[in-house]
């Protein structure tokens, strides 16, 4: 199979649409913080395009009332901050633990803004990553804090036409990777191999593509990836299987997961397959999990509450008695995030927009038999949906020769 | 090079040791806490011996007073959680968000025991990983919370015989895989290629003595692993550098990065080299690094204050002017985190102790020319130190022809 060709003139998201998301952000919450200060480091790479992997020093991000961004970072990262960051100013603190504690530091560098009003978090301070020990942000500002976090996922979920750009190409990687999964998996060989060689070939043809300057931006998959993570066999009925590495077996029912890095945004795509010709009773599951996944799909559109898609796919467990095959909700949105709000789940206040990105992944789960679900990755668009993800989804197409 | 023989009959920590340090836990915080709550992924893992990754949906640890386990998790992860997690009991919650919150329905579980008294917490509440929004815990427990992840890392902080045999064990094939680096790399080759082969044979050869049950359960090194991470040339002066893909050239400074994942522990050395003899200025910088390298392990002995090190590499910076080639303090403790306490830092409150296992790796920076560090992981014994990463540390030895 030829790798997908025409799409490699896409960028990274741009500085000036980095600098308008802060200005978005801080207008949307001029009325309730003084400023905004995330730790997380998902929102941090959102707001100004660094990539970090958090460690026990920890790095804020400040945005003023009118959007600009300070990076607040230990020494140790501000050359790096420096070249790397689409942001304002970069303010360095020594050290942690260092001889005064980071986040005193921090409200020190917050004063004249917390004198107005509460400031605005994801979260009261920094979480116990590598052994750090801090205090709650809320003791440290004179007028307190208010959390954010859900104002800022509702941003990051109306993607951009240049987000949605970088999510359909990743899709295109990711169905490729797919393919070459799909294609390589024989009885006999072992789940590492097969997957690390589709993996592989799709990085490498990706990466010849997208060019030189490409790097990984996502935290959580790099380059193009088609993996069965143990879903093979009878283990497969475990979302997040036990067995490793296992050796295909004829009549092995095998669910997959796929995606790439394309400048730090994701997409979805997972396949129920089967080794050989699968038997009646692979087939009657297939044939419920694809039901399911049809009617998910059609309940999606802007307007509808994100509840009802979850409440179609529990109408019709409820009618076929599948309860005790269910293991989870719909699905998430995505983008930069592997998983996001607004989340397909019955228990999520918020209704669908033009703009939003999720994953379609209704499952069911047959203890001794296998797993059964398809991950799309759809757009909601001004009408219903349009798929990012091509990939076949009928039983014939996910028969494997064996 | 031949890989290091006769450490292959490590197993993974026994479930008996890591019911003995929940107890532990529990009995050095009674008069604190009236129970535990943990919500950070690698505080669960110390005690249960579960390797997960966060996500939205929230896993929770509770320790009872007697130091018995429960692992708090999604429904979807109720099978995972049985079969892997050393624990007296699961309880699963539905979904994230649910119909009711899973912190209201944590805060139910602990009903009781958070009426005798404030409940002992690693951080108020879950992160906002994946866009998850919660509530404070303090706000949905009657008696409140405490703060303990300091008397938790103090306990992680001194390692059992077991592991010491694994970090040791790590240490080795960080080492190999080290040595592997060094000699793969020449003039006119690519970082990434180098590094890519020598982790993975390094990786193949620890496979093959640890067995088929090997899997990876740590969450930063994956097999055994020797890298550059850019730091090639002037590059090599920023400690996370920004080159991505280096051709190396002659004349290069270079900072490695070498570990491996056994069992869960890791271990840390990296290298200052040079690719051809190197200059009189490259030779100067060495020459300061290995002084403050020499001086730190000589500051290191049980009872010493931890700051006490981070001082004497300062005082010596403050000798011989080389604060604007200063970025971070002396080192940190390590295991199954890649970062833990106690911190080598000027600010960092606590004394050394036999038992503690700590990377020594003060560093210089020199903008145009490259960085200089050296780390190794040593043990704190009674009397001083016992090398854990053994690789020659000298000048002749780390330079490559060219």
């Amino acid at each position: 199979m030829n790798p997908p060709v025409g799409g490699g003139a896409l960028s990274p998201i741009t500085p000036s649409e980095l600098a308008a998301r802060a200005r978005t952000a801080a207008s949307r919450l001029a009325g309730r913080a003084a400023a905004l200060v995330l730790f997380d480091d998902q929102y941090i790479q959102y707001f100004t395009g660094f990539v970090f992997s958090p460690t026990e020093r920890p790095i804020a991000l400040i945005v003023d009332p009118d959007g600009a961004r300070t990076l607040f970072v230990p020494r140790l990262e501000r050359e790096h901050a420096e070249a790397m960051a689409s942001v304002e100013r970069v303010v360095a603190y020594p050290e942690y633990p260092g001889e005064t504690h980071p986040l005193a530091l921090l409200a020190a560098e917050l004063k004249a803004l917390a004198a107005t009003g509460p400031v605005g978090i994801d979260h009261d301070g920094y979480p116990p990553v590598m052994g750090y020990v801090g205090l709650p942000l809320s003791g440290l500002l004179p007028r307190g804090v208010v959390a954010v976090g859900r104002a800022l996922d509702e941003q990051m979920a109306l993607k951009s036409e240049h987000e949605v750009a970088l999510i359909r190409e990743s899709a295109r990687w990711g169905a490729y990777a797919h393919r070459l999964l799909q294609d390589g998996t024989k009885v006999g060989l072992r789940e590492d191999d097969v997957a690390a060689a589709a993996s592989a070939a799709a990085t490498r043809a990706m990466g010849a593509e997208l060019g030189e300057d490409y790097r990984q931006r996502n935290k959580w998959i790099r380059g193009a990836l088609a993996i069965y993570r143990g879903q093979v066999g009878a283990a497969s009925a475990l979302p997040h299987a036990l067995a490793r590495n296992a050796v295909f077996q004829r009549g092995d029912t095998l669910v997959t997961g796929a995606g790439a890095d394309v400048w730090g945004y994701l997409s979805e795509l997972e396949r129920t397959m089967f080794l050989g010709e699968p038997s009646a009773e692979q087939r009657r599951w297939f044939h419920h999990m694809l039901a399911l996944q049809d009617l998910c799909l059609a309940a999606i559109r802007p307007g509808a509450p994100a509840a009802s898609v979850d409440r179609a796919m529990r109408a019709y467990v409820d009618e076929h008695g599948l309860w005790e095959n269910w293991r989870h909700h719909v699905g998430h949105g995505l983008g930069q995030r592997i998983h996001e709000s607004p989340f397909l789940d019955v228990g999520y206040e918020g209704v669908l927009r033009p703009g939003m990105v999720l994953s379609v992944e209704p499952g069911l789960y047959v203890p001794g038999l296998g797993g059964f679900r398809h991950s799309d990755t759809v757009l909601v668009t001004d009408n219903g949906i349009e798929f990012l993800t091509n990939y076949p989804r009928d039983l014939r197409s996910l028969t494997l020769p064996a």
